[in-house]
Parts: structure tokens; C-alpha cells; sequence
């Protein structure tokens, strides 16, 4: 039997547990062309969460009854695909579920053993990594000696965006919820860590940031935008990343609209802010293998992945992820590699 | 006597005559390395607003009492200075004054009489036409085939843009107030013009964009940006050129924020917005002048100068142009050429 976890209703704010449900389904037969793969790891992503609404987006909503999407790690244990043998190690958009069935169609990438443990393909040498890097080498360009400001540090992608900035020679400021968190930070090499929880979080991002920001790494959105955009200095940038902050709220919010105020602050200093997203740039994943790989073997890039065993535990550390308490790249172990 | 209009009073919203003030000072004697001008032209610039205001931005504001700022072309009638001559046309930031004095350290350009009559370096190949160079080479870089919406299309730079965008082959969309603006626009070669006075502007853009919107050559902020911002195609870029619709309000909107709204958008649809300025790349001014007259020598663009004669018409022209009532390059005629 394939155990399965499936939308079981939308969220209306933040996710609950009555939004997943588990259920068994019997294992399929798979037809030529076709591969049978076992989940090892899945990966819990804040982008999950857009797709629980149903309202279009870049990728079209999950259905209700759906397995949750997701990216992870399988091993294939039975093909009838003449490109794949079984044992092979695959990373696939396998979703919330012990066993998926792919064809030729799928994405499918064999992974690299000389790449070290598997899991790194769903962290810094993966989705997150490839996010990271592209926002800081296409959009922020840091110089070395400029001030990077990174929210949502302790995430997957912030905490190797600031790594990779670090590398870069920038001044490297993380904004993260907690102790905890900030304690982790510094020891990856983050210059500062400011904690949003507390009161005095606009003071200490200022006193952090002495010279002011010239490239924010963006992750948050909401009242994390608002207080680092007046440090930013003439000529920054902001990668738009993510917007954790809107993404498990519908409501406007009701103070009065600041747009054009930011619009003037971005033509006064000369600010460009940018969304992106990897799906864009699909064919700079060798390149970006080819820069980060290195850095993570030889121990320059530090990896940070949060592993919880069990399927079944997924909705509620998603759940968790989505209220800002998980840490580094957030990992279901489905089986033993 | 040098007929002087300065700064009596700062506007609160929209200028007023009360804020100009008409005086006669005695012609200045000049001393080694000065120069005496007679000014021809002086150019009235949206940028001056923003310096009527007692708050600091890109530029210092003017004080009361000071002559107001602005570029011109003035006729050397004295120097005493070896690199100038009488008789020297220049281009400098002369003021609304009938003559000013300059020294080497102030901006001084030499009127190249190659480039067709000395009104073009206030317009089509002065600041105006430079920032629409920049905006539209630099953050648009439209590819043939794209859509390019211009909003204050009938102002100084905003037809320059469109024009520009036009001969790199995009389907053009000019945004502007009446029914005489959109019709010289369209003489201008602009593919549509919608009037943003009119009920149906929303509608009206929407038509004029089947494909969406490219690339946005913003001049204008507040509700046209909001009318834009939906139709903004994936990969879309803005170049944020000016905010008119905030020059001459102080007042926060009564509308709920849709900072998060807008920023989420970004991310979703990968779209780049820019502010920008030619003060951060007078490097490249030949660069610009050897790509865009030699389009306005072989009338592959077009320049629009509306001259009013006397530098006693300045305040109300002034007020005009800030109420959107005129029309291309407005310029003040202080001496006949």
C-alpha cells in the first residue's frame, strides 16, 4: 500500500491540521515507459502554501484530494524506462506520498554521487541553493565591503543567500525570529543577526547597519519590507524572493496605502527591486552546480538541513514552518536512505 | 538690470502665483575665470517641484528668496574666462534669471551647431531626451514585438520614450490627458494613446493592450500605476522615471496599503521596477548623443517644444505644466536667439 497525504480542505489563514489527511492507496502497476520510485526525503517549501489557495498563480492550485506537491528524493525500485534502473537515486516533484509512479515527461534528475549525501540536492544544491545564488548573482551583485541584508535568514534559501554573500565580501546582516535562530546564523559566518521578535527591532536593524543597505536579499514582505527600506541606500537592490508574510493572509491591510511613497523613495534613490523565480533560469543549473558545488565540498558553504522521520509528522511541521519555528532546509524523511 | 524670478513662498500642493516672486537686481560685475550670459531659453522641469519643498532629496531645496532653478541656454556676452568666448552658446543651469554669472566649476556645455538649432539641447537632446534614452536602454530593453505603455506620454520625456521604444520596434501606448495630447501622440508615431481623463481609462488601456504591458515607462504614479500594474506581463520591467501624480501632494493615500499586494504581484509575475536618474550617468551623455541625433538628423524622431515668450510667463507656465495643461518640452523664451 502507498501511504498518501492529501488536501483535505484549503486554508483560510494559516494551515491546520484538518487541512491534510492521510490515506492508503494500493501500490500502482506501472505500464512501459514508466518508473516505480520510493520517497526517501520530501521537502517542505513555503510555496506549498500559495498552491493550497484556489486562485491561480504561477503554477496552477492543488486539487482538493490531491497528494501535497513537493520535491524529494526516491529511490527507484522498479523501471520500465530503459534511461533508469532500479537503485537509482532520483530528485522528483514525488509529493507527500511513500511511492510515486513517473515517465519520461516528469522531471527527473539522477543525482551525482560525487556531490556528497543526497540530501544536499534538496537543500544548498538544489532548489534553495539555486534561489540563493541566482538572487544574489543576477539581481544583487554585491562588491565587496557593501552591506546585505537578508530577512527570513534561518530558511532554506536566506541562510545560503547570506552565506553566498558572505563570499562575496558583503557585510552580511540576517533577520530571523529568535535566539536560537541568530545563534546558528553567526556560527554560518552571518556578520549580524537582528531578531524581529523584539520590541526594539527597527533600532537594532539600523544599529546593525551602520552604512545603510545596498542589496536585500527579500523573503518576508509586510513589516519586514517597511523597516528595511528606508536604510536602503541610493543604488540597492532588492531580490524579491518570497513573501512569507502574505502568504498565509488574504486581508488588506488597513493602514493607509504607502505605494507611492515607495514608488518616490525608489526613483529618489535609484532602487530596483525584482521578483524572480528559478523556473525562469532552468538551463543555469549546471552553472550554478559548477560555482556552488565547489564552495559546499570544500567546506565554504555550510548546509543546514532540519530532518523529522516519519511521513506522517509532515502537516504538522509544516505547520510549524508556516508559523516562522522551523530552521534551515525543512526535511521529511519518508524511509531509511 | 537682471530680471530675477525667486522663491517667495513654498507651494503646500499645487504652486500658486504667490510663490514666485518678479525682482531687479544690478547686473553683476564679473571677475577672473567668470563668465556673463545673456539667457535665451529656460527650461521648466516637473524636478522643480520638488525643490520648492523645504525637505531634502536628491538635490538641496531651494531656499526663499533664491532665483528659481532650472537649465537654459544662454549667449556669452562677456567672459573672462579663456575657454569661453562671447558670443558661445551654452547649455547651464542659468535659473529664471535674463543673465547669470558662471565660473569653471559650474555645469557649462558648449552648443554643438551640428545638432540642428540650439533649442534641441533643452529637449530632444538634452536631460529629457537622455532620460528616456536611459529608461528605455537600460531597464526596458525592449525586444520588437513588445507592448510599451508611456504614462505622462505627452510631457518632455514620455514622448521622447515612446518614440524611442517605437523604433525599437514595440507596439507603443502612450497614456494622457485629452483629447490634443493623444493626437499629437499619435502623429508622433505613438500605435495608440488612451485618455486617463476619461471614465473608461481602465478599459480603454486594457483594449489598447491585448498582449499586456512589457514594459511600463512610468512617469506619473498613484492610481495610473495601480491601472498599469495588472496588466504588467510576466518579466515585465518599469522604469520609474517620475511620480508626478505626487509632486504636489503631501497627504498619504485613504485607501487601505497594497504595498504587500504589489510586491507579491512582483514576485509572481518576475517583474523589475527601477528607479533611475541621468545625474548618475553623465558618463554616457556622448553615448546617447551619438545614438540619438543622429535618429533626430534624419527625422526618425521628432521634437515637441512648446516656447512661451517673456520670463514674466514662467510662474503661471509653471503652474500650467503641474496641472498637466501643457504640452511636450515646455520652455520660456527670455531673449530672442
Amino acid at each position: 500500500m502507498n501511504k498518501q497525504i492529501v488536501l483535505n480542505e484549503r486554508p483560510i489563514s494559516y494551515p491546520t491540521l484538518s487541512c491534510f489527511k492521510e490515506v492508503l492507496s494500493p501500490l500502482p502497476e506501472i505500464s512501459a515507459g514508466q518508473i516505480l520510485a520510493q520517497t526517501i526525503y520530501v521537502s517542505l517549501d513555503p510555496y506549498i502554501r500559495g498552491r493550497m489557495n484556489d486562485a491561480p498563480s504561477y503554477a496552477p492550485p492543488m486539487k482538493l484530494g490531491e497528494v501535497i506537491n513537493g520535491g524529494g528524493i526516491s529511490k527507484i525500485i522498479e523501471s520500465k524506462n530503459p534511461k533508469y534502473k532500479a537503485g537509482d537515486l532520483i530528485f522528483s516533484f514525488c509529493g507527500w506520498q511513500q511511492y510515486s509512479v513517473l515517465e519520461s515527461s516528469d522531471i527527473m534528475i539522477a543525482l551525482d554521487p560525487r556531490l556528497g549525501p543526497p540530501i544536499g540536492a534538496l537543500g544548498i544544491l538544489g532548489m534553495p541553493g539555486f534561489t540563493a545564488y541566482l538572487g544574489v548573482t543576477d539581481i544583487g551583485k554585491p562588491k565587496a565591503g557593501e552591506t546585505m541584508v537578508v530577512s527570513a535568514a534561518a530558511g532554506a534559501v536566506g541562510n545560503i543567500a547570506g552565506q553566498i554573500g558572505k563570499l562575496k565580501g558583503c557585510r552580511t546582516v540576517g533577520i530571523a525570529s529568535g535566539l536560537d535562530k541568530c545563534k546558528k546564523l553567526k556560527e554560518l559566518g552571518f556578520d549580524e543577526c537582528v531578531d524581529r521578535s523584539l520590541p526594539q527591532f527597527a533600532e537594532s536593524l539600523r544599529a546593525a547597519c551602520p552604512k545603510g543597505i545596498d542589496f536585500y536579499f527579500e523573503n518576508s514582505g509586510g513589516k519586514i519590507f517597511e523597516t528595511v527600506f528606508p536604510l536602503l541606500n541610493i543604488k540597492s537592490r532588492v531580490a524579491l524572493c518570497g513573501m512569507s508574510s502574505a502568504y498565509n493572509t488574504n486581508q488588506l491591510s488597513d493602514r493607509p496605502d504607502v505605494t507611492s511613497l515607495m514608488l518616490a523613495g525608489m526613483l529618489t534613490r535609484r532602487i530596483l527591486i525584482q521578483g524572480f523565480m528559478t523556473l525562469d533560469h532552468s538551463d543555469r543549473f549546471a552553472e550554478f552546480n559548477s560555482v556552488v558545488a565547489p564552495w559546499f565540498l570544500q567546506g565554504k558553504l555550510k548546509s543546514w538541513d532540519s530532518v523529522t522521520l516519519g511521513l506522517e509528522n509532515a502537516p504538522q511541521v509544516f505547520i510549524d514552518q508556516m508559523n516562522g519555528k522551523s530552521m534551515g532546509k525543512v526535511i521529511i524523511q519518508v524511509q531509511p536512505l
